[in-house]
């Protein structure tokens, strides 16, 4: 037993919303602790009602605090909501970035607002562990709307977003050519553009500029009858927030009328069992690294096998462990 | 057989460092073809030479130009560089970027120069695919010093970089503080750090700083008798480029002297163990898509099974494939 209360017995409390369980199954799930298995296979079947968002950008985009507006206008129209947001995270002081919690100031003390940053464990853990989890746990918790918020650059951010049935991308006028670069990579997978501080004068060219891609047909969305808008918005007036609230609420309906919200929950669970996956193969990989996993690199380092082969036969001679 | 030349038969022209037969080899494990494993396996046979150096920087820290002035230091200095560069690619222009690229023009034309952008594939492929074995071709080619720049923001990148024996973190000064969150993450990773653009007035403050996080202790090479140096560099003048070159061989005189050359040999070896077993299971996740997979998702949609239960369950059935 990892704490003085059993998981297990954290279940029910998650499920009435109290918040001290919640935080402290959250905890569990990020340390990847194996007492809570049980009561995140009980949460998991507590869910599926939960509007799932992700919303991602590249770095300097302004999205934290776009997601702090937009988590006061949720709140604002009646329902309750929930943020995840995905940090790097500093080895130096161990733990996730300020600002983010800072900037969400004015959300605080409210019951129905649940903010959370997952730490990022430097260079060397597992990316973000316990994110998904994080929204099972929201989502049965009763939180209506959860948002997954992540920096827009690497696989890991990008799949992790992509657990989510809507997908909002920020970008921001006048960033450098490398973080340009990087922005494009993720472009492609907007249900909803954003372009933030639009109060900047070169903001109306990165929205024409967008629109223009989109007018191209590369970006079209599986989902019939929905073109992906391109909103402006300004943290600092607080313009387009109310107008993003809107299409993500229209996306939402427009997922069930086409039968598309069906397509994405299996789209989810598909991303959510490769992830698991991946991250019990990283699991095994390293309680195998003194036996199995040394033993192959020896024969890499005589170059007996190439690293493809050791890893066919890593997979075959760790696939039988729990 | 993939091509009008069997890749085996590329082999042998590839260990004599002939470029169309590289550049030929390259494009096939870019590309993930399996008719050219057999190849790169004999090729894996070749290596365990050369220098592989990785260079990591925040978006916006001028690594790209960095690195061009330091293959031809390397170069001038009479040795074979190979550059393998990891870019964010634009799903729209479908490559990679050219900047670097154009940045790199001084250097084209030269037999001893080896300059290879391998594409990331948006956000929905495998993240540089190839990459590894691209190191592999090099080495084996007879490049003396192995160069792979990658952005240093997400796991799969700076997993990347550490494929290699000595690891340089590039940083710039008047970067925003989203760039400095993500920029903390790979600090700990540093044989030797560089603060580019040190030409402008706020580069000092950026070494002072590196310099007194070291000095806390708290990025420890585990080289003895290294200490992690902190080199100002401007590729406008080209002020410490050839400090860094230094450090580098210097570092890897280190590496040899300490006997921890084979360590690090060691940890290659299983990070490119585990990424290859990483993409082995993400390969066998899409053949079986349809299969055994959809069969996990029905299970997962009717709450039957939670995803870690259908990871471990996926990871039993698929292990025997090929």
């Amino acid at each position: 037993m990892a704490g003085p209360v059993a998981s297990s017995a954290l279940v029910g409390r998650v499920l009435a919303g109290e918040t001290a369980a919640i935080a402290r199954l959250l905890s569990r799930a990020e340390a990847g602790s194996p007492e809570c298995r049980p009561a995140l296979r009980e949460i998991f079947r507590h869910t599926g009602r939960a509007h799932v968002v992700g919303i991602t950008g590249v770095p300097g985009s302004g999205k934290s605090t776009l997601v702090a507006k937009l988590a006061r206008a949720v709140r604002d129209s009646g329902r309750k909501v929930a943020i995840i947001a995905v940090d790097p995270s500093s080895p130096f002081s161990g733990g996730s970035i300020l600002g983010d919690r800072i900037r969400m100031a004015d959300l605080v003390g409210d019951a129905g607002v649940y903010i959370r940053s997952m730490a990022t464990r430097g260079s060397l853990g597992g990316l973000a562990r316990g994110t998904l989890e994080a929204v099972d746990v929201m989502d049965a918790a009763g939180f209506d709307v959860v948002v997954i918020e992540t920096v827009g650059v690497g696989q890991d951010e990008v799949d992790v977003v992509q657990a989510a049935y809507t997908t909002v991308v920020v970008s921001a006028p006048g960033l450098g050519d490398d973080i340009q670069a990087i922005k494009a990579g993720i472009l492609e997978i907007a249900d909803i553009h954003v372009v933030s501080k639009c109060d900047r004068p070169d903001a109306n060219r990165a929205v024409t500029e967008l629109k223009a891609m989109l007018a191209l047909g590369l970006a079209l969305s599986p989902l019939p009858d929905w073109s992906v808008p391109v909103i402006a918005t300004s943290a600092e007036t607080g313009e387009g927030v109310a107008e993003l609230l809107a299409s993500i609420d229209r996306h939402w309906a427009a997922l069930a009328a086409s039968g598309q919200r069906e397509a994405r929950r299996r789209r989810i669970c598909e991303r959510r069992m490769l992830k698991a996956a991946e991250e019990a193969l990283r699991e095994r990989f390293h309680r195998h690294r003194d036996g199995q996993v040394s033993e192959l690199v020896e024969r890499m380092l005589r170059r007996e096998v190439c690293p493809h082969e050791a890893a066919r036969e890593l997979l075959t001679r760790i696939h039988m462990e729990a």
